[in-house]
């Protein structure tokens, strides 16, 4: 099956006029002509990108693994997310008991195994937590947030089915035993981010080398910049080789600014955008969203959300496009960004695909629409809204 | 008379090796030969530059804008400067009483006037405040930090004994008023510096077109980077046309890596080194020094300064090399910013003469070692110590 587009964008600068050519599951190559009566799906002047990859997404739509960790919930994320441009993900979750994270590894492993042409490809879990610091907790839960513990890393590891479905972990390395634990996962290749923490700018100075790669979500849960204590964010930004995760832009987190001069510092080799989406909808008690300055009330099929000055929306659970409307979806999140920062669209994929796959590990088959890698391609109009994902070969497009 | 070097350095990254014709006060131009028997000074590979601009310097060795706004006070500083590398500088003065400060800039306009081949050429006066903000005053007078007010900016002007003797003003652009005075000092050729403000981002950008040039001692006296509000610090690194003043590189004040984020994202042209030296050896009442952690206590014709454990030095006033330990110099500051930074020749000519030069209106005749421009100029080896110091052609060496 063959891909037809004047724009077809390859890694290093390179975009193409022609017919990118999918055989099941993986891209088989590039070519300028085709066959006499191939089979060709001509998408005209909209640009071909590979899809994105979230590594930081509790959950989305109608699936949340901070609310539900079941392998249900994780099968509605892949189900929901091709729609957003998401072709593959990280489940993530918060610090929560240690139970129900083990009970998670145990079934994002499962779903790893099974998960063959069945929406966005789940890559494995994000552990957001628990080995985080309570004074930068957000929202996280400050009576699951512990100190560094080997044991309990063990059980994490022991929990998976198979090795690195955990790839990624957010802690704070200022906390006692952080240490040894960043050197057991580096050893395991599971990725460290920092967040949610108190370090100082020369804790990370003097931790970094032993496994270090990152921030969760930037300037949020951690240290500010000051002049005479630049913090976690100061060393995020002035150290080269950190890498810097942005949940969604909504404008509100992190001023678009604000967000521009990380982007001429850092380069757009070392940003990474996820959503650092909730799964809102699934939530199981009623909640303050502090941005939103709205409260969720769970309502078995629906949800209600009550404003600030008592006035209510309820939302049919069962009705996507309404529950999608609870949260900005990573599409919508990179339209902003391109309003605010104006990147190329060759720097949109590195920060959207081919970055989070190197840092997670996932290059050699994510991230870039090379020969051999798997077809999870995104079709996009001039103003980057989504025509159709494919993952894993299989086309999804949202009937509106 | 030629000062001969493997090194003068000339604008546009030009460095050669030759000659420098001095003709009385001005620099007649380079030259690779000279002729049998012409008057030359052989500096050999030291390098030759042009000498520092200090634009924001309350004070030096004996002499204090600050503490003693008498001719006498000022001819103290410009008689101490060039051992410093100071080749010309303003006279700065802090938010004081209005009559003092008027008295001020009479004295300053005779000295401009009177000044001829007398050590480091006054250039003018930097009004640091009266229209401040007392919330971010710092170690301001706060009962002297008043919002703008034409009355007495006419006063000021008034005051001057030929236009361009306030050549700099530092103001918090959030007090009321302030849009009609940036406006009118902007017609009158005195270049507005943000400084001890409290004015948010979109204050900044909303009244950068009116005037506002840059921000006084960067990070200090302003709110810092936050990534909801990113303050004065944050419109300063996000706007290319604002300069950003630092104070000298004590290494306390401003962490060697927040200056050099900052260098990364400004670049050379927009930064503007200065001391932001009080001349505190002439302090007038008992003072603690917050960063030093000593009291100072004027006492005669001595100064002491007690340490927080009780023990106590004395400092002569009558000892230069002495009262000069009491703060770190121009050239001291350049070194250490050298070490953190690693900044080029050119990089350092930048911002210490050709970018304080442009900005304060004084670049037809200072900030470089072009024909035709006053004969300012440095002599240092290749460890940035000053071998010698030329003002206006005339000769200043330290005798150790």
């Amino acid at each position: 099956m063959y891909l037809k587009s004047t724009k077809i964008y390859f890694p290093n600068q390179i975009c193409r006029s022609g017919y990118l050519e999918i055989q099941g599951e993986k891209i088989k190559g590039f070519c300028s002509e085709v066959p006499e009566g191939a089979p060709v799906e001509d998408w005209g002047e909209n640009l071909i990108l590979p899809g994105f990859i979230d590594q930081h997404i509790h959950g989305w739509g109608t699936g949340s693994f901070n609310n539900d960790k079941s392998v249900h919930s994780i099968q509605e994320m892949k189900k929901n997310l091709p729609y957003e441009g998401v072709t593959s993900f990280l489940a993530t979750s918060g610090a929560e008991p240690i139970a129900d994270l083990i009970d998670g590894v145990k079934n994002a492993s499962w779903v790893v195994e099974h998960q063959k042409e069945d929406g966005a490809t789940l890559l494995g879990v994000h552990l957001e937590g628990p080995f985080i610091n309570k004074e930068f907790k957000g929202m996280q839960r400050e009576d699951c947030c512990i100190d560094p513990d080997m044991a309990i890393m063990h059980q994490f590891l022991a929990a998976q089915s198979h090795p690195h479905v955990i790839r990624l972990m957010t802690l704070a390395p200022e906390l006692p035993g952080a240490k040894a634990l960043i050197q057991f996962c580096h050893e395991n290749q599971i990725q460290m981010n920092i967040g949610h923490s108190a370090a100082t700018f020369d804790c990370i100075r003097d931790l970094k080398e032993y496994g270090l790669g990152g921030v969760t979500h930037m300037f949020s849960g951690m240290r500010g910049l000051h002049h005479r204590e630049p913090g976690v964010a100061g060393a995020a930004l002035y150290f080269d080789d950190l890498n810097c995760e942005f949940a969604k832009q909504t404008g509100m987190t992190v001023r678009p600014e604000v967000f521009a001069l990380t982007w001429r510092l850092k380069s757009k080799d070392k940003i990474i955008m996820t959503t650092d989406c909730g799964g809102i909808a699934l939530t199981k008690k009623e909640k303050y969203h502090y941005i939103r300055k709205q409260t969720f009330i769970p309502n078995g099929d629906e949800l209600i959300l009550r404003n600030d000055d008592g006035s209510e929306e309820h939302i049919d659970l069962h009705d996507y496009k309404a529950v999608r409307s609870l949260e900005l979806s990573y599409i919508k999140s990179i339209r902003n960004l391109i309003a605010n920062v104006h990147p190329s669209v060759h720097e949109i994929m590195k920060i959207t695909a081919e970055n989070p796959a190197r840092y997670i590990g996932v290059d050699d088959r994510k991230g870039s629409l090379e020969a051999g890698k798997d077809a999870d391609i995104l079709v996009v109009n001039p103003n980057f809204e989504i025509q159709a994902t494919y993952c894993m070969g299989k086309k999804y497009i949202l009937e509106e």
